[in-house]
């Protein structure tokens, strides 16, 4: 079979079993959830073995250390996905929620029904893990998936589809509710993106070459994630023992992550006091500074900024520093430079916290707390399937809200339109 | 200047008014739409003059009679744009509204803050009309808007907008906010669908052929409204005197709009009682009938149904009609043949109802109501910028909520993680 026929294939399947999906009962979907759980342990022996495969040729091919630990399963990488779908299985389902319901003057009743989008379109790089994350989200919130992870790690993500598909089988799902694409092949992706009339929504996660290719080449509705370049702005009336620790979180808990800091915005007025001790903490965890002209004037030894450092996610410990005149000019920065992900204020001033707070468009604004909380679990979603960087339908982390739509229902008893 | 030129120009203008409009309070709004709805007023005599041209030239051009009714602005068309715009300002101020917010375990509080989508691009044909309505709901809502219009309204739109941008300049509200496109150069809808970076949200607005022409060829996300082929569904427990009057509103209360009924599905226990009466009803009003075999046998007179009118929307005194042996052949119907816009049932069973309701897939679903009621105003929202079909970020009749996004705001006190 030619592979545009393959996943044209997959896409009637994925839309048959849509309608079904659409109308499953909690107790029927955590059941699936459940079997999952218990299948994908039973049969770790076979998901190891499969996935030694994968490591094998990852090894043959001479990709990065970090990588290849990145494709492994073990045991514990196996247990925090199982407990990751038990997870899924106990939030409550948001299908079929009412989220407001209202009574119009001619006597109709008329409220928001929370429904799944339909079909779902999931493109990843990497971690066989995000696999067994996508389907369960999907699947508790009644959409139908179609998984492309990447060509690495395609023996693992089968061994999984196999494992989910007996799963799926037991709890009487149709299998066409989680499908992984069978081939390596680049043009799996491209046809899987003009797919318009089948799939609904293409969800891609992974490195900004993969999410641009992706946007770039749909005719399906995207929800992209573009890098983050977050800020943390420690302003003049700052409590500075709490600043340091927030941006010192911010920067090394995690660096490599997209909500981690990457530029620190200093009001001039505490900049003398704060800049020397802040930069003497972060070298001692080893990362790089590069200053604006009055960050080097403060703190001399500091590499010299550059423009391009402005608006670059280092993903490192590397971290740009800028003094600033006044909150103003705080803002002006970040929206000049940022990303629209995830930018914090420490402050004590309250009329400065609830203007930082209304200034700044990004997905996720704070105010004395680090930028590492943008997270769907952090956030209290109990689940995320990504964060979004643009603003249409989602903007922010994504949970299983973000996965339905609403449709709007009418209780009258014989309204007439006049 | 070239038309890309110029496009351009216009979009880095909303640009730069959208960061500004993200802040006004409501006051200035309000203020602002009250200028431009005394201002229209005040320069009718202007505005009718320049209306006058595109009648001219829509009469030289041998349009269509109803188009040409539709394209003109007398002091009766004018009163109500500026009424609408007076309802505009009277609503809520949908900007700056917390929608939910939650308390963590670590004492981070998180909340959902309504902030406007940013720059839209509103393409649509004929009435000028829509051109003041789109205004001022973008104008409510924070968001910048560039408006195109059917080359026939030229005049009449460019007039609109200059004495929109008086306004606009009185309540000191930065022009680029309302911006009209002023040339009928086919290129420029290209170059604006092309604008992804400088544009967040494409709305056409009018024929399925300008909404396909502008999902296909757009970058930028849209919200498309594709045909509404609507379905009454009369059960076997209606009450039937209810259901004659649902089915007649439903189909001639207006056919020409998309929320009008196109196909009739009757259940078998009842079709025998009640269509012969519908029919002899209808046709009472001029309405064509095609139907079903059974239908025929019932009412022998009545013109064969092809496979094609399932799924045909006629917008005008025509109607197809189907019978059916129970509700599921009457969901199976409406999903194939269905256009996710409008479906409705009659019954008295209350177990029925609530079946149909979860088990259609549309924007709007009723019980014993018309399908007329699809529309912002009818169901509450208060006002309507056009109607999605598709299920990304808004599904059924758009309002001024719609044209806004959530961002997260959290409030700490310090809270790191972990």
């Amino acid at each position: 079979m030619s592979t545009r026929d393959l996943i044209l294939e997959m896409a009637r399947k994925a839309v048959e079993a849509k309608s079904h999906l659409r109308s499953l009962g909690r107790t029927q979907k955590d059941m699936a959830l459940k079997e999952m759980a218990e299948l994908l342990w039973q049969e770790r022996d076979f998901l190891f073995s499969e996935n030694q495969k994968d490591i094998e040729s990852a090894k043959r091919e001479g990709l990065p250390l970090p990588m290849i630990g990145r494709l492994r399963m073990d045991e514990k990488v196996l247990r925090s996905m199982v407990d990751g779908i038990l997870e899924v299985a106990s939030l409550p389902d948001p299908v079929g929620e009412i989220t407001r319901m209202w009574r119009r003057p001619n006597g109709l009743l008329v409220g928001r029904m929370r429904i799944p989008l339909g079909v779902i379109g999931f493109i990843y790089e990497s971690r066989p893990n995000v696999t067994v994350d996508a389907a369960s989200l999907c699947l508790k919130s009644g959409n139908a998936v179609i998984l492309k992870g990447g060509s690495e790690a395609i023996h693992s993500n089968l061994a999984l589809e196999k494992v989910i598909s007996k799963a799926l089988e037991k709890a009487q799902v149709p299998k066409g509710a989680i499908q992984v694409i069978p081939t390596t092949d680049r043009e799996a992706v491209e046809v899987l993106l003009g797919l318009d009339e089948y799939i609904d929504l293409i969800i891609p996660r992974g490195g900004e070459g993969l999410i641009r290719f992706v946007a770039e080449n749909s005719k399906i509705p995207v929800l992209k994630h573009y890098k983050g370049v977050c800020h943390v702005y420690v302003d003049e009336f700052a409590d500075l023992e709490m600043a340091y620790e927030i941006c010192m979180n911010a920067k090394v808990q995690r660096p490599e992550v997209c909500n981690a800091m990457e530029t620190l915005l200093v009001h001039r007025a505490v900049a003398e006091e704060f800049l020397p001790e802040m930069i003497k903490r972060y070298r001692k965890k080893g990362v790089e500074i590069r200053g604006c002209e009055e960050t080097r004037a403060i703190v001399p030894d500091v590499v010299p900024a550059t423009e391009e450092d402005w608006s670059t996610e280092y993903l490192d410990l590397i971290l740009s520093v800028k003094v600033v005149k006044n909150l103003k000019e705080a803002l002006a920065h970040i929206e000049r430079y940022g990303s629209k992900h995830t930018d914090t204020i420490v402050t004590k001033d309250h009329k400065r916290a609830m203007r930082f707070l209304e200034g700044v468009d990004s997905s996720v604004v704070l105010v004395n707390a680090s930028t590492r909380f943008n997270d769907g679990f952090q956030l209290g979603l109990g689940a995320e399937i990504g964060i979004s960087t643009t603003k249409l339908h989602a903007f922010g982390p994504m949970g299983l809200e973000e996965l339905t739509t609403t449709k709007f229902v009418v209780f009258g008893d014989g309204q007439l339109r006049e």
